[in-house]
């Protein structure tokens, strides 16, 4: 058993690893039932995320500098409730693990106030070459810097995301064209506004008699503006999960690329 | 003239009255100029206007509580440059006037850092009764507090919105139908989500070679989840500004009724 001292300096090590960010849930960031949309919410993952990486040296406005940026290749989130309009709540961040090519970066979001758990999120992110669009080695960065900030022990009590399959009964639900407020800095559809889009296919009255509990998404590959993209829909035997994959046409063609695949489970409210 | 010691009391009431709120340039809230988008910038808007009126005993947690709620009848904002992606900045909000059914607020952003202010926004509320949706008199909420923190003298040098004339050459460019994501706590269509929509009938290839200067949203009737929306556009002669009316379509008819409308003034870039 670690002695006192000790059990100090590993709180303040799991602290300077561990990244903590307060938001608020602004009134016109939530819904008709007045908590937080899940878009808003991943976007302050994305957030956390990005500061977190950003003040231990190895975040997007460093990595800009070497031909080197961040990609979000998976998120999952998981709420036992969302946040509600005007709860201040913080993000914690941190890295689970880091290898050649993937790192898993975990979430947890608790209330300032309560300390209540809302919920947790698991991403995976890959690095790649700005120039090449390659996978690039992201423990070359400054050393190996993000190996000192791993935490492997800190739990996230939700399951990883997993392959979505997709059967031959998916429906095709909706086709959408990606427009500028869909565009990101880099010039692709902003992450977050995938995750938009596809809760856009549930009516406002699927919403009044169900929470949304889970949603993971994986991203295939990227979209642009100008992009017409397809929604199919698989509905679960259980009435409350479905399965969604996301493509895009390819102009003067036929062809569909897929571009990402998404969960989403709902509960009855 | 004032002595030094009335202007500092000048000064403090001053500070009083006009709120000063951080908000930060998320890098996921930029377009791929990496600015804020606008529609960003007029949710940090209403959020000022919010902290601002209930920091002051007004805001809209009082209001619920003797069914009363501000509404947004007209926003106008015009900038001089976009906070670029990270950029700190402030809205200071304070209110021009208050009179039995309508107040003027007024917003100006600047940088934290330098102090440049990057625009302007101007904006009329109307309070109204929730539960009969009439009008209602803001000037005898708490015996006319509102009336305390009137500031008629500070800067605002941006032109007021005026109404936005529609020809009979306005086309109809765009037909879309409310989903989940559109729809705000109150069930109605979010004010900053009009704005969402009329920037996204312009192409990204049209955001590449202009810049958006100014926009004013005259806001007449709500819609709501599942309405379809209609966008009229009237190109002015200037080939850079632009007149858009919203209508929804009453559903299982061939009417139409006047949402909104909207002013959108580019400079080429």
């Amino acid at each position: 058993m670690p002695s006192s001292n000790n059990r100090k300096k590993i709180r303040q090590m799991e602290k300077d690893k561990v990244g903590c960010y307060e938001f608020l849930a602004e009134p016109f960031h939530c819904d008709f039932s007045q908590r937080l949309f899940m878009g808003h919410l991943g976007n302050h993952l994305l957030n956390a995320a990005d500061f977190h990486s950003q003040d231990r040296g190895f975040g997007m406005s460093f990595l800009n500098t070497i031909d080197r940026t961040w990609v979000l290749s998976r998120l999952t989130i998981e709420m036992e409730t969302m946040p509600p309009m005007y709860a201040r709540f913080y993000v914690e961040t941190w890295v689970e693990n880091a290898k050649r090519f993937f790192t898993n970066r975990n979430f947890c979001v608790k209330d300032v106030q309560t300390g209540e758990v809302y919920g947790y999120g698991r991403s995976i992110w890959a690095m790649i070459d700005t120039k090449t669009r390659q996978p690039a080695n992201l423990l070359e960065i400054k050393d190996g810097a993000i190996a000192q900030y791993i935490v492997s022990d800190k739990p996230c009590p939700i399951t990883k995301g997993s392959r979505v399959n997709m059967g031959a009964d998916a429906q095709l639900v909706a086709e959408t064209v990606m427009r500028y407020n869909d565009v990101d800095i880099n010039g692709h559809v902003n992450s977050v506004k995938y995750i938009e889009h596809v809760l856009d296919l549930f009516d406002l009255s699927w919403y009044q008699a169900h929470r949304l509990r889970r949603i993971e998404i994986a991203y295939v590959a990227e979209a642009h503006g100008g992009d017409t993209m397809r929604f199919y829909r698989e509905d679960g035997e259980d009435g409350l999960t479905f399965h969604i994959r996301m493509t895009k046409v390819v102009p003067n063609s036929d062809e569909e690329v897929e571009i990402c695949r998404c969960l989403t489970a709902f509960v009855n409210d």
